[in-house]
């Protein structure tokens, strides 16, 4: 079973996520720069989880690099990490019409966290078939951030019934954190 | 006439579907908890619906893997399972919005078994243009699972004017029954 | 420059075209049959404007694989011609919501003989590169359809005025001369 | 890492920005011509916006098609470009439902702009990895319209809030001057 048409699809589903929540972007009601400034907490939203979308194209381009093989739970693996994926306009949707309230902004953190967690099954899932001596197992380490990242979710979900703002600074700075390329992966595939 | 643009085509059309369901996951009206709570029954619909499409191009993925030529017969058999899988975001706004109630229900299992027969069909048109000793009528042998599936689904139909609950349970049932990747196929790859 | 990207990005912008489509099926008000049943004008020029898309995809298909080479005119006729495919589902829209009255009946032909005439100046497009001794010079041959097709339209769009059944008639007629694929354009792929 | 997964992820999403835009023309409210022609401000607004996606998308099929490597800096330059393109939509929903108003004829020259600093800026990532002697260096030479560009959008959003019809005429100069594909580029795979 070929890799490319699990790649394939899976860049569909996330160009698609990535520009459906474009849709969000409500046309100002009224043609002046007022009507636009009360976009602002919809477009910051959006450019959050733009990035964090880019982020999880970016390392599952990266992850699918080295693969060999893809048996019937890679694939499901794959399709429970899209699930998530696609919750995150929801989500965003919500933090934005409700101008970051408490529960969205816990809920946000959620949609962030249950993607992590299907990432990780899905490296899981690929270790088991390419063997604990294969490109990945060897790349993933330790896996450091793929450790943090979690912590850092269920404390910005804690913080988002007290102090959303530091829910945000936590999601923006696990965001920074994977905004570079995973280095790990990449080593190996030049090696 | 290659059947990579005919898979890719097909990959197009369900990741568009399975994605446009998340727009049916309308943001909440208020900021708290109670406002999210509501939208369960969408969610829950939207969870079996992304359950039975991603089934749906699983078995197509494999079924077209098994493929040597395209002809004009399988290209149409193909738009027409497409045609039935485009109509399921259709029905699974309508019992979430009506919250499971009894026509909704019915129409829920009728949006499922058109795409069954469709598949079927499908399967037909390849085995014409393959041979009945090609891979795919070979793998299918008695095709149990596909002929159980029809009848299951007229059963929830049936039971959708009575109990829909119990007809949720077979659809559920059928999903369940199929979410192993098809076995028969994944054997031949493989042999 | 490989014909295979335009060959895709054609595929996502019809893949794309043929779901919105769904979103012009609201979710009926009401849980019963009568409130489903309210919505056959959508449901019947759905299924039309999927069946003219398919259509063009299909024929599509056949024609750039007949092709060596692209060039900047023949990715511009292209992207005439999906530009004009976009607006289906507008007119699709516009009859249904208004039951099949005259002006839309009459837009809606109008929709389907641009497409049409922009097919044909991308095979001239194609011939002018591909030579007037290439396979698609040769397939179309007389070209009887391509030149009734746009009568019918013609037709069609007159009949709007008037008589709107007897322009449907006369869409619906010509999807049925399409709906087989081109066996001219076939039969060369096979010689 | 393969420049292919690049250049679909980018085929996928601007067939999406550009299909995403037919949503904004709204169904008439009526079933009679005048109805219709309520909808031109929108209608040309979609042309005007359709254009220019069609030409981003040209050039970078071009530009990909020079590419041998691909690495995470040029990853993310291609994402920060999608991202202004993305809110094409989004400011060409603005001009439309405000009938060319000044501040959203700024906004729509401004979401022009952002998208030409941002291929500006993808150049440079290639050029930085392919080096000063590439295929794409050397064809961009003085890169005479990919400076004049942005001088003329900066004129255009001026113009904005005296006379917004002087804007438009400089956004159509614009889309003219670059309908052309880029023969600097052709040239080089040509030669």
């Amino acid at each position: 079973m070929p890799k490319e048409r699990l790649a394939a699809f899976s860049d569909g589903v996330i160009a698609i996520l990535i520009t459906i929540m474009v849709l969000e972007l409500k046309v100002p009601h009224g043609d002046d720069w007022a009507a636009l400034a009360a976009a602002w907490p919809v477009f910051l939203a959006y450019v959050l989880s733009f990035i964090y979308l880019a982020i999880y194209w970016n390392n599952h381009h990266h992850m699918i690099h080295t693969l060999h093989r893809v048996d019937g739970l890679i694939l499901w693996a794959n399709m429970h990490l899209l699930f998530w994926l696609s919750l995150v306009p929801f989500s965003t949707g919500w933090i934005s019409e409700t101008h970051f309230a408490h529960a969205p902004t816990a809920l946000y953190g959620v949609s962030l966290l249950m993607p992590a967690i299907a990432y990780y099954l899905l490296q899981l899932a690929i270790v088991r078939v390419e063997g604990r001596d294969g490109a990945l197992a060897h790349a993933l380490g330790r896996d450091v951030k793929g450790k943090i990242s979690p912590v850092l979710y269920l404390a910005g979900i804690a913080c988002a019934f007290v102090l959303p703002w530091v829910s945000y600074s936590l999601y923006v700075a696990v965001a920074l954190m994977w905004l570079v390329p995973d280095r790990r992966i990449e080593r190996i595939e030049k090696g």
